[in-house]
């Protein structure tokens, strides 16, 4: 069944795919088999990761860009990661309008990931779903990440290109300076450039963007675009195109170090997720699990002790 | 030593807790030893949650929210999370400015708690650091996140009271409506309420808030303020206050429950740190995890089979 599944998605079947990424959503042994089959056949797509805060308007400007690519003859996969929502478990809105419009386009997949309970592996799952698309033949494969959380930061660095987005008048405040977005990014957008500030926006952020230091010497370039009107697309294209090729070109020692540490913290990821995984699948733990949280919450053992004493129980 | 550095950290001393949370940091047994001390001298004071997206003016709400407290004589702690920078190792010029100027009053601490490197341990840490600070005496501690990523959420949920700061114009955009950061926020702050659009913010936050399911049936208060003005920051108090004298009182069941989830997600937390050290720190581990690296870099194996190989090392 499993080498049935492979087949199929290999093939580009789209449905296929879905079916391959909830099995990665779900994790153990059947993500791990599967994931081994398809590994093979990746690193054929070119990836973008596409960040920002909300309401810089990412949603938009990946749908347009998802279109103009696809106008290109390019086939394009779409990741979207969402902080996990306590209450409903992560149903969102806006993704549910938006893949029932682009959804209806067979050259464009979309997908939203949401975290399933507090057991992690969201990053593994999406960074899966990624080399999933890159093998069942999308040529372009977009993540897109809602903030600038610790997890989102490394999963965009797993990109080929990252970019980052910023609206105008951002630059007020100098919390949304923060070194981390800005390190990240390969490549700027000023969304919604049809507002004011946006040539103060970008005299600031040309200001930072000065005082980084990239091992790699890349200038990153600064496109606004209005994603709504379908403005500065080709630009934003063009940018992307160019850091690709310019990674492909120079400093070959610089990108297989950073491919290195991608795959190390991916390494680590699912190595992480692993180990608990295998401790929780022993007889009783769940159920210590259980009884020992609840012992904290009401301050009878503190954590480190509680921990030792799950710890402590012969590994059988 | 380590018994003399707690006697001081209890008796409020600040560079002792300065120098336990740069323990607590390290992780390992030193940390586990201090946390066990620390542990039964916690739960006096209140945690106080503020997140929201970068640019809306968190820091200057959490300063200004911190000298109001001071004025009152309380003792403020606060603790700010960064993402991971990931060239410079998340220096932060804003969080500089900010501790030079805070950090001259004795009854404020701040402390920025960044990412070191890529083996976790930030959520674990910063919760942490607010015990330190609970057992230190500061009476109100407020922890700060940049962005709306899972493990921010994760961390903002183990406050007292979570915070959403928001600012006119974000309901412009589908994505600033994201239901993972409405349902955490126990408190709403519309920030630069002197800006246009408060009213229609306010309005379509109401509406989004009106459809919310929460299981302790508060209404979450929508609180405008002009922090740089020191505008409102009596009414975010007051709304605070009110919300941890609620779940003092009413509904005991549903807070135990969240108490209980929170202290099971710390138990996850430092599992997976605490196994993956374990695993890391047996002889040999770290040196094939880097030749793995370089091999699934150059895609000589799948990162699956690369951790298969790994743990099937003998265990000693």
């Amino acid at each position: 069944m499993a080498s049935e599944l492979i087949q199929k998605l290999l093939s580009g079947d789209a449905r296929s795919v879905a079916r391959a990424i909830s099995v990665v959503e779900q994790g153990g042994a059947a993500a791990a088999e599967l994931m081994r089959a398809v590994f093979p056949h990746t690193g054929n797509a070119t990836v973008v990761g596409i960040t920002g805060a909300p309401g810089a308007g990412k949603s938009s400007l990946v749908d347009k860009l998802a279109l103009f690519y696809k106008e290109k003859g390019e086939k394009v996969g779409i990741v979207c990661i969402d902080p996990s929502s306590p209450f409903s478990g992560g149903a969102i809105l806006g993704d549910r309008i938006r893949m029932s419009t682009l959804g209806l386009d067979k050259n464009i997949f979309i997908r939203s990931m949401a975290t399933r309970g507090n057991l992690g592996g969201l990053s593994r799952a999406t960074v899966d779903a990624v080399a999933i698309l890159d093998a069942a033949g999308y040529n372009k494969v977009i993540v897109e990440t809602v903030g600038v959380g610790q997890d989102e930061v490394e999963i965009v660095k797993t990109a080929d290109v990252s970019v980052v987005v910023l609206v105008p008048g951002m630059g007020d405040d100098i919390q949304a300076i923060k070194a981390g977005i800005m390190e990240i990014g390969d490549v700027f957008v000023i969304n919604k450039a049809d507002r004011e500030g946006v040539l103060r926006t970008q005299k600031e952020l040309e200001a930072l963007l000065s005082l980084a230091h990239r091992p790699d010497m890349w200038h990153p370039p600064i496109v606004p675009t209005v994603a709504t009107e379908n403005k500065g697309l080709e630009d934003l294209a063009a940018a992307i195109e160019k850091y690709v090729g310019y990674t492909a070109m120079a400093y070959g020692e610089e990108i297989a170090d950073r491919k290195a540490s991608i795959a190390k913290w991916r390494l680590l990821e699912l190595l992480r997720e692993r180990l608990l995984n295998e401790l929780l699948n022993r007889n009783g733990t769940e159920k210590n699990l259980e009884r020992l949280a609840a012992d904290v919450a009401a301050k009878r053992i503190d954590p480190y002790s509680a921990i030792e004493e799950i710890l402590s129980e012969p590994r059988t």
